[in-house]
């Protein structure tokens, strides 16, 4: 099967070259209407840019960066989804980075863009990354970067995020109305806004009922058999919760493992909420209330401005949070 | 924290800068208890190369790609996790791409690395890969090719697979050990040799049981809504199956969603086995019986083979076959 090309989609549409190459380029001459046109048409006819014709014209890579700390999640798989589906309609290429946790590998993986590699940066910073000289020095170098998800609040730039403190509110205080009195909060780091915002919301939520005293913050280690240590210990302390908000969708199945091990019943003895995209939470044993976050569409809002952001259309360093709103879904693992 | 270097390794071992620095590029003259030493040092101080530096000296850019079908799948995110271990501590980047099953993405992203972008390619083909011109052509201007999982026989290079014609073949045995007389194998392509080899699997034990009458090989759709439709019409025609084997992990969430919606009681009235490392299956309800693919090895092998290959101690060109095992664990899906 030969490319797809713009002639194609042209002579598909019955337009002319000029209009479907201005809609690719997301041209202002062009109306919203012919753009969502060609759009479609050019996803289901498998169109590709090529990135050499355009980046020969420009000058550029037509390629952005994801950087990620991991894969092995649901939200992030999600996610570049929806980033893809931007930057594919516009001619990019897509290049994911992973950091694995590490700061040292994102600093290297930031060096490494100071070549020119890439034309913009779309970020979630790693659990250690407490300081960003090496993301402020490739900001420096004109090369735009948005963040989603595991933002960094204080470099000029946008940030795409969803309300992690009101749904951990929300998370905290359905699990009081069903009676829990001791509520723990696991997580796996202190040093991300976005596990600080959680945090703080479910200690919010623990000051608004009096329950302040319970209050109690558990981070998990760098693998499972750790994670499943500290959390098999907290059952043993005499803190041992009655309901459980893990900030982690891999925590999951290790919180589950111990149940099954120390003969603890979800959601009779452990009322238990995850924040994660995980489809398959309807299917567990018991089936799992989830945070579920608008994973597609925070992907494809941090594209849309890094798309803007690269075109001049949007300035290139203006501090801006984004928020978009996560949604709970009540399952058997908080059921009385 | 500064980044670590080849110095810090090296004063912390007690070695000096030369030895650690030959090991790093896995030379032979350092011996493999040395070399071992010093990649364990390297990976626990987070030590990543500079790609510049190596780069510079060899006119090549340390870096090597993963093209993959997607990355929504633990077995993929497991593949990932083998290379990058091999490839970061020989002081690799890689970067991911995904051709989203989709041959004209696969083609452009394979023409994208004729500019010389890597140095390497691991490679697991879409779908619709039926065609394999766009792959030989990268091979054919000296970049290697090594696949793994979904392989193309066809070229000239090394392929790492595991056996999935035996574990077709065992799984369905299993499933007629536990009197299942209608089994379906249900799929997402027949253009891909590793389906190909499953069927083939089932198909002979079928013949081997007397029960070759009832082979049923269903293609699912691109996406899960035209699943759903597919699976659940399996059930409401006169091939009823009474065992299923998945040889797609997110299959599985659509047969258990339509098993639920059609009040199909598993394992009593459908036995269910599903290919996949999916860490969450011995949580599910009932709990899954899976096919587990050393994902993490297969990973790993194919990495050293392709830094093998462009440190030229393996040949670049010569068809083989790596065939690693998998391995059945038996769950409750399954269970009389």
């Amino acid at each position: 099967m030969p490319a797809t090309t713009i002639k194609m989609i042209a002579n598909k549409l019955s337009l002319s070259v000029a209009t479907v190459s201005k809609s690719l380029a997301d041209s202002h001459e062009i109306s919203k209407e012919t753009k969502l046109l060609v759009l479609n048409a050019a996803r289901d006819m498998g169109y590709v840019a090529n990135p050499y014709a355009s980046s020969l014209r420009k000058g550029r890579s037509k390629t952005i960066a994801i950087v990620l700390p991991e894969i092995a999640d649901s939200f992030f798989a999600e996610a570049i989804n929806g980033i893809e589906e931007v930057a594919l309609s516009h001619g990019y290429h897509v290049l994911i980075y992973l950091s694995h946790e590490s700061l040292p590998r994102e600093q290297a993986i930031m060096q490494d863009f100071k070549s020119g590699r890439v034309d913009g940066i779309l970020m979630s910073v790693s659990e250690e990354t407490s300081n960003v000289e090496h993301i402020k020095a490739v900001m420096d170098s004109k090369i735009p970067v948005v963040f989603f998800d595991r933002v960094c609040e204080d470099l000029n730039t946008t940030c795409v995020v969803t309300d992690d403190f009101d749904s951990s509110l929300q998370a905290t205080n359905y699990l009081v109305s069903k009676s829990c009195k001791k509520i723990a909060f696991v997580g796996n780091s202190v040093n991300l806004s976005i596990n600080r915002n959680r945090v703080n919301g479910y200690v919010s939520a623990l000051q608004q009922n009096g329950l302040q005293q319970q209050q109690n913050v558990v981070i998990c280690g760098k693998n499972q058999e750790e994670s499943y240590e500290i959390i098999s210990n907290l059952f043993k302390s005499d803190q041992k919760p009655d309901g459980i908000i893990l900030s982690v969708e891999k925590l999951t199945a290790v919180l589950y493992k111990v149940c099954a091990d120390l003969h603890i019943n979800i959601p009779d003895q452990l009322k238990v909420l995850t924040f994660t995209n995980f489809n398959m939470a309807q299917f567990m044993s018991p089936s799992l209330t989830t945070i579920k976050q608008p994973a597609f569409n925070m992907g494809k809002t941090a594209a849309t401005i890094l798309l803007k952001k690269l075109s001049h259309t949007m300035a290139f360093s203006e501090p801006d949070t984004i928020i978009l709103p996560s949604e709970i879904i009540f399952r058997n693992s908080t059921s009385e």
